[in-house]
């Protein structure tokens, strides 16, 4: 569908000028001590370096206060998911890994390098992490696709010691739980008690599902493109079989027309439709957020028709549903507090403190501007007091 | 020996100087592109940046002028030869790797990011590499032990279509080339007509010998610690029996005294000493190049008693040897060039360029200051015009 109509002030770009702004990339390094004499030279380089290398190889500690990698994210992709665009490989995906670091440094001022691997086996994925580890303080996988993307961030975890996370499984499940916090408070519900349905069941689905069991929420149903995940279904991969026991309390089966009668929220992070009936057929005060990007499953202003709360991911929408509002901020915390793990209770700060940084909730008001700057700080604050 | 004495002007440095100055690492990451509105957001970001990603995974070519990858070097160590200090691991490399990114950019205009691997293991090295290869647009690979710097070197070059290099080899040779170019001019000699010495035969000593051959000359006598390299010696590794074959054309073998007994040319990189009667055996205007670091092979001040030139690594002593002289302007120039390799004779067109950035060539003015600002450029363009 056209993008035009759909939106109440479109930013229009044209060819011309995302081009001249991509030209040369998006990123510089920068020296943060100046060599200007010999004696700079001589400090920053031999032989005053070799004081500093001596200290690091006695007590590898000392790397984190006097290398850059104590606030270094290694933003990490194989190129198998990017964006709407798929699998189109590690060198293509390179603007949207160069565009992350620079939100790091921009939101959570961290310093951030892009490292896009030409593989997607998963063992030379770890290996590689592995090699690179004293290179970097943290790693932020993007855009690997499932079920790949669970493996590999399981493997990384368990393989360094430093915080790793999936963006596209848990900053999406972040700003997920924190809109539907104030979402909730618009209904004057709470979100334990809700009746909640994710349509796909890929790296965001499955992450969203998880942090909402997480925070307690009873009657999730997931549904991937077969169907509603019910134990005994075929066609089940591992993760879905392991989600299919964790959600789904009712036993439902079938499609989403099943899922949606008289649900209270949708979550769609499919790339599918949702005709208006379904939508219809939800609760009162029903709660969509219409995720795809950069087509919501339903029209923002269709779904507006029944729904007493929308949310999409797109900048020209209200409630715009970006991941930018979690993930500078979760890696600044888990970096600030020495963190060695992102926990699921460091997820669930995190998604409070972006649910507290709205001011006046209301029901086009359920999430801050991606452009917000406070919103990062009190997310690491956050963060780090929950390590 | 104690280093106060050695010098006219030492550089005396404090320990808490050279910490304060590495507190949070010498590097950082800055946006080129401002992020401030929505509309900057949807350009550098999605939904603008998928054009471009779009743009590339059609012609892979568009990378080089759309991302940072066409002026970013990646500088990667295994940490096994860091300095004097020899293997010390990876994590205790890194203040030497952001040193050397440092120097990249303050004087090659280039960006770059220190990688260091946390393996020693020549195909895994390799692997992790070609896994990363579309990430950056060329590799100084720095302090990895011989002999398997070599094959690691050989490997990596095969293995990546772009700029590859190992500093401590062809780095340090194209500066002595240079600082012979201009030593040779002081003692109105051809280098092609001299006898040469070289004692050291690890990455350096052996790089050294390699572009003394390149540049015509005809008696290169190398020595590792078992002495002069020659045919059916025991002991050779492969490489010293290549180069056994190469070198030493009058068949010497013996240790240093046999070698230096009427040589013109004595080059250090061996972290040995070598005492003040075999200097005195050399010829009539000896050259002396004493590189080892901290401590010269020969004390300057005493090699200068028999010697016409002397050259050493220090800062503290006319003559310095340093690397930053080539390594900016020779990466510069072969990524401004697009060139695929470093060729032989990108090299000799560097080591030109360093002797002829010196005005006024004497005695204890052979190489440029490494402050130099001028000297990258020139090299770099003498190394695009020789690709």
């Amino acid at each position: 569908m056209p993008s035009t109509g759909l939106a109440a002030t479109p930013i229009q770009l044209t060819d011309t000028e995302i081009f001249d702004a991509h030209a040369g990339g998006k990123l510089s390094v920068q020296l943060t001590t100046p060599i200007e004499t010999k004696r700079d030279l001589s400090i920053a380089y031999t032989p005053g370096v070799a004081q500093v290398c001596r200290a690091i190889a006695e007590d590898p500690h000392v790397a984190a206060a006097h290398t850059w990698t104590s606030r270094l994210v290694a933003v990490v992709s194989d190129g198998t998911a990017v964006l709407g665009l798929g699998d189109i490989g590690a060198r293509a995906s390179l603007p949207v890994m160069e565009g992350k670091s620079a939100l790091f440094k921009r939101f959570g001022g961290l310093d951030s390098i892009p490292l896009v691997l030409e593989t997607t086996d998963v063992d030379e994925i770890v290996q590689t992490l592995v090699a690179l580890r004293s290179s970097f303080g943290a790693v932020n996988l993007e855009d690997i696709s499932a079920p790949r993307c669970f493996e590999v961030e399981r493997r990384v975890i368990e393989a360094l010691d430093m915080p790793v996370m999936h963006d596209d499984q848990h900053g999406t499940a972040v700003v997920v739980l924190a809109a539907l916090t104030n979402a909730a408070r618009v209904v004057a519900r709470e979100i334990a008690s809700m009746r909640i349905v994710i349509s796909g069941a890929g790296a965001a689905g499955i992450a969203v599902a998880d942090i909402l069991l997480q925070a307690g929420v009873g009657d999730v149903v997931l549904l991937d493109s077969q169907g509603i995940l019910v134990h005994g279904r075929a066609g089940l991969t591992a993760i879905k079989t392991e989600y299919a026991a964790r959600t789904n309390p009712r036993g439902l089966s079938g499609d989403l027309a099943v899922a949606l009668d008289g649900a209270d929220v949708f979550i769609g992070v499919s790339s599918g439709t949702v005709p208006e009936d379904l939508i219809a057929s939800m609760s009162d005060d029903a709660i969509v957020f219409a995720l795809s990007n950069p087509d919501p499953e339903v029209h923002p202003d269709v779904a507006a028709r029944h729904a007493r709360v929308v949310a999409t991911g797109r900048s020209d929408f209200p409630n715009q549903i970006n991941n930018v509002l979690a993930f500078p901020g979760i890696f600044r915390g888990a970096l600030d507090a020495g963190a060695r793990r992102i926990t699921p209770e460091m997820k669930l700060a995190a998604a409070r403190a972006i649910a507290e940084a709205v001011e006046s909730v209301a029901d086009d008001m359920i999430v801050p501007s991606p452009l917000d700057e406070r919103v990062a700080t009190a997310v690491a604050r956050a963060v780090a007091d929950a390590v």
